[in-house]
């Protein structure tokens, strides 16, 4: 048998991208990337998603390295559950080390892992894998995409991307590295599909410098500019622009401080030092001097705006002129949250600007026009859209199709179902099973579809558990009756119904001498929950316990 | 003591807009509209939320009369529960009171109500107010604005509207009312601040027909509209549009077949009767021929769209070559929901037009420009935002303060602060103590802040309740030591977990002799959650229950 290249983005279920690619030739696979997912609301306790990697499990030995494109959490954020079960080397640019770094001593795992330093423009050989990093503009610096040549031909990996002609860093996305893959043939691109619902061109980072400008010039007092940790060329943009109004930075949140340390360090963020002041002594300055960047644009709980909206911060209040910028967009899922947060800045008397109207965002993934190119550039034979959601991949499928790419040979694929080239043509194979991995606690994938329909029922109605004493000569309960109930009834207005619950269990366990107790237990058990239903039209879960007298 | 004349938004915590107001001089009170919300994601087991008319109990013999402005949810999703409580005169147009009489039916309260129907342009005096409700549009028929002369100052309710010069019903926000409420001298005016954030005008509903003429000649098969079942303007439109393309038409879901049902027989909706098709037969006819109104464009798990996603409707089944648009906007907080539902959508072939770009959707709330040409029309002494978040609420009032209203004139308050009006000032009182109204099965009011946490609990990481018999004069359990676990981990993984578990109640249980049950139940509790949280990071709630043997 003759090897083919099978290429496989790894996940659960499939409906959403984590971020994970296998590329597999022979006995040798290569990963793109360990992303991870935020749980949606009904995920009940969990922490986070990862992708599902059974299929790796099974090739252990076949498996030479993890590639990460970029250092933003949903690229890096299962890095740490995939060293624990693979301990492989990692490769990633200086800055994307520095984020995979503070992460791994967090989790005291940096001395167990082996980290390799490549630059856009190296070239390195991984078993039959020849990788070629090229540089790519996003919305943090040094992230790159990669062609990979394999013997079946040249894979070009989009990373996460676009096409911004006056990026912060002065460092364009390198579309002369493109066009030379262009001309030695691409077998197939595979290309972030973020953004492939907006029509247009995603514009450049430099138009916010305006805003900014505008935003610095109008803000009467302290300006709170809220944004992700990782956008590091944000947090410049900022610096760059507060510098020319003589306005002082202060850095709040955990993540964003160890993150702007660590690539000032490494030379990516520029921040002269009598700029920097720390955040304790902004109460010093008049407040027109003061610029502060934050986490939590997302409306997170724990996060520095969350905080100031709830008047929780341990050092810094909102008073009266603030103005606080929300620079980002809202992930699906998160909008409550975050006008929740917005609304109480309000009410503490902040001025607050967000949403397009602020103008203080642009994406750093591509819009349509963006992936046209990139495609037009490339002209490959074959086209798998990667990260997004199907509704993404679909419509992304769709504008290759549109540039030419033949029907079949463009296709939106959920996680979990392999693409086999071989004798220059593409086969969909079967789906490998695979399931959301959920995190929660120290357990991993050991929360399941069972377990989440059990919280969602407790979440709804709660529980009532009654426990007595059961005598089974006589036929029915003796001595004293325990009620247990949480999240069901506010217990204090509920005496009456306790007290007519007790009744029914009384009742209800009356039967014939010599009954086993479990066969009491269920008919208790299900008076008692069309009892509460009758009462109350809800339905919590009943447990009875008849403990043998 | 002089009669005051006070105005005051009626809700809870006051953050969010949930539409009801109150008018009161001396012994006169008029409410107008009574809206209800959906609960956000961590309102556990909440079906909706109503305002708190505490206030109102105390004055019940007060209350003239309730005027409902329009017949969306959001206005007269409480009026149940208010008219309940209070059984007082509902008074409405045609259509609303048709939507009206829809709710109370369902609830079995229309014998009891008195109804009034009005028509824009009426006079109604109602005690010692004069109501005058005038035309607005909206994104439903027979919406009004009301102007009410009171002894201390006309006050004009704006409704929810917008300036359209060409909306489907041919009948445009009445302009010249609004200038003789001028022309009289305006006390107060509260005006909607749904889109107080989004700049410019908001368009008219007659740029949809382009939009919808484009979908359906493009539609290679058939096409299915999901909207709000209360969006009868939205209907008329597909049905004049379809018209032209030869598409039958048929409604999917209960709420929307009851409402055009309705809208059709009081004439707000024109639908010819051999275009509409029962849902079954729409299998009969070519797919291009046919046109499917259906609910369920905010994902709602229940709804048309949501079923058809996950396949489980009766009688409709996604097919290749369907089209589906979204001619809605996602309303904060269900935007996981309606992504996961175009996702399915994509995955059983369907192609899916939502969001911006379909073009499918315009708002029936007017924006920045609307609001001040309503203000500048009506040149009011006070101003007061009303229907939204606080941080609509704030920015409307800015507005007004551009337009020149004097700052202290324009206040953006949250429910539950009084206006009082004497001498030509305004004064806000002290608000006046409330909740959010929680409505969880048949139970109203009595959801607090104490279940919820216990919910959350519960969803967060399930319970552990241990049962076991002690014997006081031992020191010690005896007997068969029974464990319930619910949505903490998956039981059949944890044997080990658990039999760890059995041991610490045992060990821990074993105590001085005559210790008192009680003590002995802390002491477990404490010992089991330590143990649990160091096995799993994870804090189930813990119950213990020694019952003496």
């Amino acid at each position: 048998m003759s090897a083919n290249l099978r290429i496989m983005p790894l996940g659960g279920l499939g409906e959403v991208g984590k971020n994970m690619m296998m590329i597999e030739y022979g006995r040798n696979i290569i990963v793109i990337d360990a992303g991870m997912m935020f749980p949606e609301s009904d995920m009940l306790g969990v922490d986070h998603i990862i992708p599902d990697w059974q299929y790796l499990r099974d090739k252990k030995d076949n498996l030479r390295a993890i590639i990460i494109t970029h250092g933003h959490l949903d690229h890096i954020g299962s890095l740490n559950h995939f060293l624990r079960e693979f301990n492989v080397p990692v490769y990633a640019t200086r800055l994307t080390r520095g984020l995979i770094e503070v992460k791994l001593k967090r989790e005291h795992m940096l001395e167990k892992t082996t980290l390799h330093t490549f630059a856009a423009g190296d070239v390195i050989d991984i078993g039959p894998f020849t990788i070629e990093p090229y540089h790519v503009c996003h919305s943090i610096p040094d992230t790159v995409g990669l062609g990979i040549t394999t013997p079946a031909g040249l894979i070009v990996h989009s990373g996460d991307f676009k096409f911004d002609p006056t990026p912060v860093d002065g460092w364009p996305t390198d579309e002369a590295k493109l066009a030379e893959f262009s001309s030695r043939g691409v077998l197939v691109l595979l290309s972030d599909s973020t953004n492939a619902d907006q029509p247009g061109s995603t514009p450049s980072e430099a138009v916010l410098d305006d805003a900014f400008h505008r935003i610095m010039r109008e803000a009467p007092g302290r300006l709170i500019v809220a944004t992700f940790a990782s956008l590091i060329s944000r947090v410049q943009q900022v610096v760059n622009v507060a510098q020319r109004h003589n306005r002082k930075l202060a850095v709040a949140g955990r993540s964003m401080i160890e993150n702007t340390k660590m690539a000032r360090e490494l030379g990516y963020l520029k921040i002269p030092s009598d700029m920097l002041v720390p955040l304790d002594q902004v109460k010093k300055l008049p407040p027109r001097q003061v610029v502060i960047m934050a986490t939590g644009s997302q409306g997170e709980p724990m996060a520095v705006l969350s905080r100031l909206a709830n008047n929780r911060h341990h050092s810094l209040h909102i008073q009266k002129n603030d103005t606080v910028v929300l620079s980002s967009h809202t992930i699906p899922g998160n909008e409550e949250m975050a006008y929740r947060v917005i609304n109480r800045l309000f009410q503490r008397g902040a001025d607050v600007q967000y949403g397009p109207q602020a103008q203080a965002h642009v994406s750093g993934h591509g819009g349509q026009e963006d992936l046209k190119q990139m495609i037009d550039i490339l002209r490959p034979q074959f086209f798998l859209p990667i990260h997004g959601e199907l509704r993404h991949l679909v419509q992304h499928a769709k504008l290759a199709r549109e540039l030419g790419v033949p029907d079949k040979n463009a296709v939106a694929i959920e996680n979990g179902y392999p693409l086999d080239f071989a004798g220059g043509r593409m086969r969909i194979g079967k789906r490998v099973p695979g399931e959301y991995v959920f995190v929660d606690g120290s357990l991993v994938g050991e929360v399941g579809p069972e377990l989440m329909r059990q919280r969602d029922g407790l979440a709804q109605s709660g529980f009532v558990t009654a426990i007595a004493r059961y005598d089974r000569k006589k036929g029915k309960t003796v001595g004293r009756l325990s009620i247990i109930t949480r999240g069901f009834v506010y217990e204090p207005d509920a005496e009456e119904l306790f007290s007519q619950a007790r009744a029914i269990v009384r009742s209800s366990s009356s039967v014939q001498r010599g009954t086993a107790p479990e066969q009491v237990q269920d008919k208790v058990e299900q008076a008692l929950s069309s009892f509460f239903y009758r009462e109350t039209r809800r339905k919590p879960l009943v447990t009875v316990v008849m403990l043998e007298a």
